[in-house]
């Protein structure tokens, strides 16, 4: 009995290993997540909602962020993911435990705690700075994350809405995104700060307008890359790691198809569009 | 009989005299409508709804531009308004026979055939500029709008995206959305244009800067105003202008409240912001 039970679990963990893992933003920000898994993890099968119908998250009222984290929770459980992510900041901050409620014994990963995590990591002088939209400052969660494993540290916080319309509108080198963020960034850059947290998934796209203008000396996090570190560590912790060698290409669901996702997508992945499929929220 | 007909016919048409105009948009552009309303005919009684849950409506796709407008016309049958008016461009643009379908015999004012029919009248060279969002500038409406009542006339319309966070984050004077007005409207400007429309109801917010850039010689169709005058004229042809000397207050309805919505009350009608009630879209 023991040798069959023993079996019958191997294969159910086998099955569950080729499960995908769900990850779902707002919009389309999120993709820099499944980019940066992508790169880490190639043979891992990943599932994106990008709930491009209720873009943006960011300035509506925590009640309503509250429900669309349970709508869009729910289209990823069709799949049976083996993990979610919550690329949202917005989500993170405001909702992980609606998520988490959702997904039952299913692990999740929230790019807020994942990217808090590596900044408490790096800091060596215990001052960190945290830049993203109006709610995701404004819930100040990064701080609450930072401060729960480190009491000691500084946590500056600047909200910058226009860096996502800047980024979707392809300013990437443009003297207007250098101006709004000598704007955005001045008062943060004399706080002494030796680490700087992109708590928005489109802020990679400026990464390097951000790291000119705060200063080269300062540590960029990257929360995309640091939801793509933990990922690898909490599929490896539980024995749920795909060691296939065949690289997985991204299943892509949208609440809506906007006009110029085709664009967006070449931006943020740098590839050309594959197949959607739409879904109704 | 016919006297008593006459009779229920004039207690009718003061019954409906009191009814109120309806206004929407995606979010809270439309605010400029309003504010033009008020200047224009400030006996009139406006119950606006915005629709910010899902603002905004620009970027999104056809059908679910045109499910938006069916359910925001639905939203203010409730209060049997006696005019409906479309303040969203992309509604206008896109699903105005929506409004009109839902609305039956109440007339229903569109603020982008409102702002063209000016634009024609406007003219000596025939020449119109159009700035608008993406999804107003790509269904071509405005050209189409305008053609329809003089066909000799050559339209030149130029998406501007990142006008409205702009205006939404306060750059009103900001030096970097003089430098997004040069690279929006450094085309058009060589165009020999007369008469520029601001296709979207944020613009007039940034009016100053935009006249500025395109050049003084250039006449702005601001089309709140363009919409106010047609209001007037229109309630004029049918009996149902309202004379009393009572200024009535707006009735706001809106489908969320963002954290930012009293500073953008406030941006856009210069008063404080009144009670705002919330419907469920």
């Amino acid at each position: 009995m023991k040798e069959l039970s023993s079996v019958s679990w191997q294969l159910s963990t086998c099955q569950v290993i080729q499960n995908p893992i769900g990850i779902f933003d707002s919009g389309i920000g999120g993709l820099t997540v499944v980019k940066a898994i992508q790169a880490a993890l190639p043979a891992e099968r990943l599932i994106y909602f990008g709930d491009t119908a209720r873009v943006p998250y960011g300035p509506k009222s925590q009640v309503t962020i509250r429900k669309y984290a349970a709508d869009d929770t729910a289209i990823l459980m069709r799949y049976q993911p083996k993990l979610i992510i919550v690329a949202c900041n917005t989500v993170s901050a405001l909702a992980l435990d609606v998520v988490e409620k959702a997904c039952g014994n299913i692990p999740v990963i929230g790019v807020l705690k994942a990217g808090a995590s590596l900044a408490v990591q790096v800091t060596q002088n215990k001052r960190i700075g945290v830049i993203g939209t109006q709610a995701t400052v404004c819930s100040n969660a990064y701080a609450f994350a930072i401060n729960q494993q480190d009491s000691g540290i500084e946590v500056i916080s600047q909200a910058c809405p226009l860096f996502v319309p800047l980024a979707e509108e392809g300013f990437i080198n443009h003297p207007a995104t250098k101006l709004v963020a000598e704007h955005y960034l001045s008062e943060i850059r004399k706080q002494d700060i030796d680490t700087l947290v992109l708590g928005c998934t489109h802020y990679p796209i400026l990464r390097q307008v951000i790291e000119e203008t705060i200063g080269k000396e300062i540590r960029i996090i990257d929360s995309a890359e640091a939801v793509a570190y933990r990922t690898r560590e909490l599929l490896s912790e539980s024995g749920l790691l795909n060691h296939s060698t065949k690289t997985a290409i991204p299943h892509l669901l949208v609440s809506d198809l906007p006009q110029k996702f085709s664009m967006l997508y070449q931006l943020f992945m740098g590839s050309e569009l594959p197949d959607v499929d739409l879904v109704e929220v």
